[in-house]
């Protein structure tokens, strides 16, 4: 039985990768695409690469046109997603690949977005320990953010296990189209191309809360994040550099066979074999998560790097596996693992 | 009934993209994968974005390890397609995406190859007049090299209408990865990154004589080809412009419904609405070609401007979709146009 | 004797770099930067590369602020030099990047720009024929168009050597910043990486009639041009290919004469020796200009590929250079040809 | 009086950068240009972007060639710097820009390098607390690496005022220049275009013992540092995320006043003012390093992000400013910190 599915957003980066994955959904049949600035026009105008749908046109972002859906994929501006899911009823399933939903603590969220705090819900990274169990059958889902997501992977292991010490330093490098679509001058290509830049440094990146929230509840207690994100000249993926002191006892091997025993059953998170690193490339437009582990005994510390594509496994195709879960169909439905390279 | 598939020179960007495109092809499992140099070697060590084919071993490429498999296709250098084809037998499809076997005439290929000729193919170009019929049941596939396949794409509408002078004149950018993957100083990434250069300027380049045999043949004279390559800083993507004097009575109205005509059926080459110009980061990884026409009535010319992706519809998809054909598939099967962007 | 230059219109590309340029000019102070929007900011905000700049602070673009100075560099929108230059004063060089006097035909202006014509200057590109005579100590420079730089200088000596033919072919790639600094969404970072596109097709690109006034002049005849421009994914750089038919007689070997003679005593226009072709990421922040020839025997056609910084030699260094003509001093004087590569 | 300088290693990416800065110089005159496998061939062959050195050739790198010179810049790799030096005499400055001489412990360059440590020179990092007055008159200089250049200028403030806790963890991204100009595969612009890796994690790039060296010397204790350097699709520049446990008592307003103290005097190292970020894009062919400090309180923790050219203030330009004090020239003679951009 396929299902229909609307997308309110349809016009950005993120709204524009979640259509291109449901387009290789075999469950999944595309009902409405929505917008605001853009409605009226033809998706083939604001999306050229979605060839299958160029003839559809943008319709206004309203509750009469996302009605009659079975999933609705929200990819809007910060605080704008609570009003639409309200309108949607209880029995459509959400799935907002916003900020709004993913905090637990209303301070936090008070405390980096300055509004009120709309509420959480089933937080949508089916990794983290009882991750899956936490979707099945939910009607809403908040997908995680694409520096949360590719941190948490990461890093989730080695709290789990018990191995690191609460305190994670974390550089993630991130291509442009992070920052969206809105056309502002220090995004121009001009600008980006041949140059890399940090930005949100010193603890203020929203996604920062979000990451100490995943960790310390792996961790079952308190773990700081200390997170600085830069700015890459690639249109996508993230590379994150995860840095944490070993607890004792930790060696090379034992860090190793640690996250071999995590990650042996995922699907989508894979830790190389030794001797290789890796890349942002090896995964565009892949769901897959790569990974790799180092033990430097001089400084006495794990270092966890992550790559992934924040478009994918970042957004769209983690909001997707979510969605899969609640379902109830197979969670690697209609995600690809293999990727668009060189 | 699932069909096997070898490919030969797995490791190289023609033999991964080929890879890619079957991996998500619902009739063909992938058989056996080979190398010269990188024989022994993991494919997940040379292609690392092929994931679900990461545990692959490469084998060295014999007609042993390639025998037993319904299709095989020849990612190799120049010159060695006929002798692994004639031990492979009659009975196997065989999928050349090297140049041995495109041209038709050996005078051409001596002066452009500087060896022996070794025969002519079926010719995989299934939107060349007579082109489908040309494959339907074949066992041999010469697949285009990727700029003919953009040129003779944009220009076979105006001379199979009779509307075009026969003097082309061609400038197209290619991504890096035409260049295949051979370490060369002037492919480093710091040479080729901000920074465009042309090269086998003046006639020289090897696929000047295929461009002018495919639209000689369709206009059904003597084309002359004025082609200039250049490297572009990007991983993938050719955008063909193509410039030709136009015949008597051409308006910007009769071109663009010439082309739209002549298009108007096939699958994977889209006219673009007017106003609309086709970008190279719009099919990256899709099998579409996209097109633009114009008419420059002070210089009486008709300019059309092709975008492909050279690995997909410049090589892998275009031999994918040449092998459907012949092997009496669909022909869009497997085959995606929706790209990964941005 | 230093003399005090202005430059209005600093916040952009074109101001930014003739800032760049003058700052290593021997003969030249820079007074008054000013802009319109960004007036009040410390240009270090805006241009952050111009370090011994980085405290000054933008002024608005008025007469007063630019008055008593010994050169007034304009880098403004189109239609607004004019009025500025008025209130200068005849007795001020007035060196304007803008268009709006490059034309000398008020039809060609109107047609292409849709506005009155502002009038015509001397036309800053000392190589053509005539051009260092026509700058000797003028107070009004209108500097050429970057497209119309490389081109007229890829083609005068073949149009001045009578060995070609009047229609020109011209296709050729632009580094970004060639459109500017306002945030356009198709200009993002996330857009142009990674994809080549075309615009203004068909012959309605402003810079056609500039193209053609330069050829025709050299040529002493009407001589037509079909200009191209495509968008590539790099900051800065013109690749221009310029395809004409030969006149008869021609060879490889006087082709690659009549341009040696023509550009032998040019200190910025370089032939480079046979073998070697023109890359933009050689002439990154230098006036130069790399040209080389080729002769295509089968088409009867002459390609010349130009490479130029569309910033350097192709605004702010032709810029420069012209007012050390109109000023008397040596042309070279603080112009490198030195590039920052790789 | 102008000095006479040769460049031994004149073909690779550091020996070019060398002779880009040397050019500059007002007090310098460019002797002998060396190489090993291009010996024979003109500059302008393998450096096309030198112009004005265009038709000089390439000698070998021999003692003979290299003698007769006021200075000598070796950019050779590793090891074979000690043999080259020891026959130039000790009349003549050299200039180191490899690893040889840069350790002081032998027992560490043993460790990284794998064989016998050839001496400690004087070693050309200005800026450190006593940096100049070890290099006036010295007839050796050891050119720091490129990422310790980075990061010793970005913590040397806070542990020459004790404000850090000994362990540093740094995450940099680098061009691919600093990979140099030999062709591997891994650096093809079709792999790094778009792609974002890591390499030498865990403690074991060469670079990791001289940051320890020169930040130990700086603290009078022994810091540890854990690095990881990153290759982004850039060709130059180096972005460092340099981050420490803050000691009792900072807060964000004495953390920047501790380095706009140290930093005051410097010619090329810059504060930028508080809310704007470095970015390597502004310092491209630069001599500056443009700083940036953050206070995160939760996280109790110093973040400095310094931005710089790896070739310039990394290589090339740090070499020639040691040199200006060696010589007794003033250190910022020949040196910009006007970079290029866009």
């Amino acid at each position: 039985m396929v299902l229909r599915a609307a997308v309110a957003g349809a016009s950005g980066y993120a709204g524009g990768e979640v259509l291109r994955v449901l387009l290789g959904h075999p469950e999944i049949e595309i009902g409405a695409v929505t917008a605001n600035s853009s409605a009226g026009e033809l998706l083939g105008t604001v999306q050229p690469h979605l060839l299958p749908l160029a003839d559809r046109v943008l319709e206004p972002t309203t509750p009469e046109v996302l009605a009659g859906h079975d999933v609705v994929f929200l990819a809007l501006p910060h605080g704008a997603s609570a009003a639409v899911a309200e309108r949607l009823g209880d029995r459509v399933l959400v799935v907002d690949c916003g900020a709004d939903f993913r905090l637990r603590e209303a301070a936090a969220w008070e405390r980096y977005y300055g509004s009120p705090h709309a509420g959480t819900w089933p937080y949508g990274l089916p990794e983290l320990p009882g991750g899956r169990e936490a979707l099945r059958g939910v009607k809403r889902i908040a997908v995680p953010g694409c520096y949360p997501t590719a941190v948490s992977l990461a890093l989730f292991p080695a709290y789990a296990a018990g191995i690191a010490e609460p305190e994670a330093v974390i550089v993630a490098a991130s291509g442009t189209s992070g920052a969206g679509k809105a056309a502002k001058p220090h995004l121009l290509g001009s600008e980006v191309m041949g140059s890399m830049s940090p930005y949100g440094v010193g603890g203020v990146h929203r996604h920062t809360p979000e990451m100490a929230q995943n960790l310390s509840a792996v961790a079952g207690r308190q773990v700081t994040v200390s997170f600085t994100p830069t700015l890459a000249p690639m249109p996508r993926g993230i590379l994150a550099t995860c840095s944490v002191k070993a607890g004792p006892g930790v060696t090379a091997a034992s860090l190793r066979e640690t996250y071999a025993k995590a990650l042996a059953a995922e699907p989508f998170v894979h830790l190389l074999p030794e001797g290789r690193w890796p890349a942002t490339g090896a995964v565009q437009g892949s769901n897959a998560a790569l990974l790799q582990v180092a033990h430097d005994p001089d400084a006495a510390r794990i270092v966890v790097v992550a790559a992934i594509d924040n478009l994918t496994k970042g957004t769209a195709g983690g909001a997707v596996q979510s969605m899969n879960i609640a379902l109830g169909l197979p969670e690697e439905t209609g995600l690809p693992t293999t990727a668009v390279a060189p």
